[in-house]
């Protein structure tokens, strides 16, 4: 089999952005550093008022398909990861073909259709039915289309409305891909679990400190997985290592986890002993809470040593750019977390070709993946047709009234009139209620 | 690679059934035989008030791996197809995995965890998904559990209240399968459509007759589909054909297209030529609707002969035989449909090792699966262990006004207290709302 994995990326921001340390920490009466140094965001993204999660993907995808010249013949499989979806039966994935449908010449009637979700771990589900759909030999030439799209916005007053963020990424998975190959040795960690849910409502109920904890327990249990499939990990082996995004704070906790576990048994570890002493050990406690104390201790005074922070930096770092101008987009937050990291490569001139990315997906709820993903070739000539910059800079700034305008027109008990900030151009557009109840969309020239 | 497919089945009905001749049509002033011979429906099976799709999927997968002596550590994904969540987060699997670690001293930390929603074909998706995951190579000797579960409820005097049901179904799906292996091909037909949606709602929006059209020209699309994949079908290359039914008669619809395409070119249709002609081809036609006039004629004759009677008798009545007692169980139907094909064997003492079966499987909004099963010499000490006559036999019958008391009770907006029916014994049941807005469930001995 030639390699499989990912030949193509887009993404697709809502058009409006609210400052935090500006407009929502005063707003607030809070100090903007909670925001900026406490959750690492200095900015959201929102959708104007003919945004949605169809708009957003559907404009993400017809970027990708226009840029790449795939027609709709060449697509097989279109899935869409979302924990935003507003229909129980009908997936996202059906009114994104018809959109997409609009433009161009062909159809996807043949095309497998569907819709995961699992919090914000779906997208990568989805990357990972794709894979093995062409894996199996089932793809008959075709690619797949995966597409994650969310607008991650909290009651008004919820801890987490400083996390919001609205937007979607298009990603093509396909034989000899131009971007990544994916490894086929994968990693799992998954247990029930009460942290983050919407249970008959629109916005999360969220324990915050829970789902801190459940994120670390399950990508602990996840990377102890994969390294029983794949074996032992080391932190220089992985160029990057991009982490599911709920805000850049949360990844600083990851990653210290994730080497602290990498180090061990390790060179490393005993390059770095003389200076902070070997790793605890839980086989020689009795007392777990004693184990958990000490094996703390000794991960403050890791993340303290240069050794630590120019790993961090080097291989972490990078990967939360887009997030912190974005916010949380739930099922597209890892998968900006990669693109965050090529588009820095790109920038400092990095190359990236045959190395190695280890990436960390989470959904509350909840589950950990880990797998590798090697980078091809073609990457750099890809990532460098990719908007980013142009996309969030392009974003309308709006202030505190304006964005409780937004967040009420979007709230489904609320959807009150909102004249849009924007004007759609060349670009899928909300287009009002069918008779049936069905959202409708059209193409704006 | 050796064949992949389904080791083992399992349904668990709702516990609740209202007679459609006797209670239903009475109290809607209708003649009986609207139901019993226009929808071909006799009774319905509704979830007693401690049953949800969480219970039903639970009990039928606890079914499954206490008979099949499955421990969690055998299991390495849980996939729930569902089109009735309460939750636009976290995954009805994850309930089910926390269910049935109560009952198991084992856990599914290492199992993938998921959930699909494509109306009623996300079932047929979620195998598809199991077998792309271990054709693929990726399971690690372990087996997927796929669970299909739905309350498929209606408003109150809209046209689909004569179709309702509950009930889940649980399928192993591993190498070297007991019960029946899957074949490679497949055949899409897909389109957007807005025939049967549930936008911001619990009960779905519906137009009936468009969803009969949509659901025939999706079948034929995939049919095509499955024909260019898999060759030319032949309708006696099938021991039995199983469709997704919304209720019986829509089967002999989806029966007599497929026949006739079936047909088509075939020294059958030369067979049947001195009594009913060889049939219209489009091509010979300038006015589409004079085709579709003649195809349709062509189509009223060929199901009066013999030749179809018989066939429709052996390959497909018997696949009907527990939908006209339980109803429209959304994800589940289609699976009912080849458990009761393969029950049907049994009773009449079929031989089915290495016969094949059709399957043809639907979700509006709208796409059509096709695929073919070679069935396994272990099928029938399998099928023998079912307990389907004894679950149907044993549900409480409700009248028409316990029966509204029933609706309401499971009805979101009024969720009125209800006394059980029955007593739970052995089983889940719902335990209660938890302090996040979660549902929680306990086992009773």
């Amino acid at each position: 089999m030639t390699g499989v994995g990912i030949d193509a990326i887009e993404l697709w921001t809502g058009k409006l952005r609210l400052d935090l340390p500006e407009e929502f920490a005063p707003a607030k009466g809070e100090d903007p550093e909670k925001y900026t140094k406490g959750l690492g965001m200095f900015s959201s993204s929102f959708p104007d008022a003919y945004e949605d999660i169809v708009t957003m993907g559907a404009n993400a995808a017809l970027r990708l398909m226009e840029r790449k010249d795939i027609a709709p013949e060449d697509v097989g499989r279109i899935d869409v990861a979302t924990e935003s979806s507003w229909d129980k039966s009908k997936p996202i994935s059906t009114y994104i073909a018809g959109a997409l449908e609009q433009v161009f010449d062909g159809d996807f009637t043949h095309a497998n259709k569907g819709e995961r979700k699992f919090a914000c771990i779906a997208g990568t589900q989805a990357l990972d039915d794709a894979y093995n759909w062409i894996a199996a030999g089932r793809n008959r030439g075709r690619g797949a289309l995966v597409v994650t799209t969310d607008t991650a916005l909290y009651e008004r007053g919820d801890a987490g409305e400083a996390t919001q963020g609205a937007g979607a990424v298009a990603m093509y998975v396909s034989e000899d891909p131009d971007v990544l190959e994916f490894e086929s040795s994968q990693g799992i960690g998954s247990l029930d679990e009460t942290d983050f849910l919407k249970p008959n409502q629109q916005f999360p109920s969220v324990d915050g400190k829970r789902s801190v904890q459940v994120y670390l327990s399950r990508m602990r249990e996840a990377l102890e997985d994969f390294e029983r499939n794949a074996g032992d990990t080391h932190p220089d082996e992985y160029r990057f290592i991009p982490f599911h995004t709920p805000f850049p704070s949360m990844v600083k906790k990851a990653a210290r986890l994730g080497f602290r576990h990498m180090v061990r048994n390790t060179d490393l570890e005993d390059e770095l002993a003389p200076a902070i002493g070997q790793q605890p050990r839980e086989a020689e406690y009795t007392d777990w809470e004693d184990y958990e104390e000490d094996i703390q201790a000794y991960m403050d005074d890791l993340t303290e040593t240069d050794r630590y922070r120019e790993w961090y930096d080097r291989v972490v770092d990078p990967t939360v750019d887009i997030s912190h101008e974005v916010g949380n987009w739930y099922t597209s937050s890892v998968h900006i977390a990669r693109l965050s990291a090529l588009k820095h490569a790109l920038e400092e001139d990095v190359d990236l070709a045959g190395e190695k990315f280890l990436v960390g997906s989470y959904g509350s709820g909840a589950q950990a993946e880990i797998h590798e993903e090697t980078i091809q070739p073609g990457w750099k000539e890809e990532i460098s047709q990719n908007n980013v910059d142009e996309q969030l800079d392009a974003r309308q700034d709006i202030d505190f009234a304006e964005y409780e305008q937004v967040h009420d027109h979007h709230n489904l008990k609320k959807a009150n009139d909102l004249e849009p900030f924007t004007t759609p151009d060349g670009e899928f557009v909300f287009d009002g209620w069918g008779p049936m109840g069905e959202r409708q969309y059209k193409y704006v020239e």
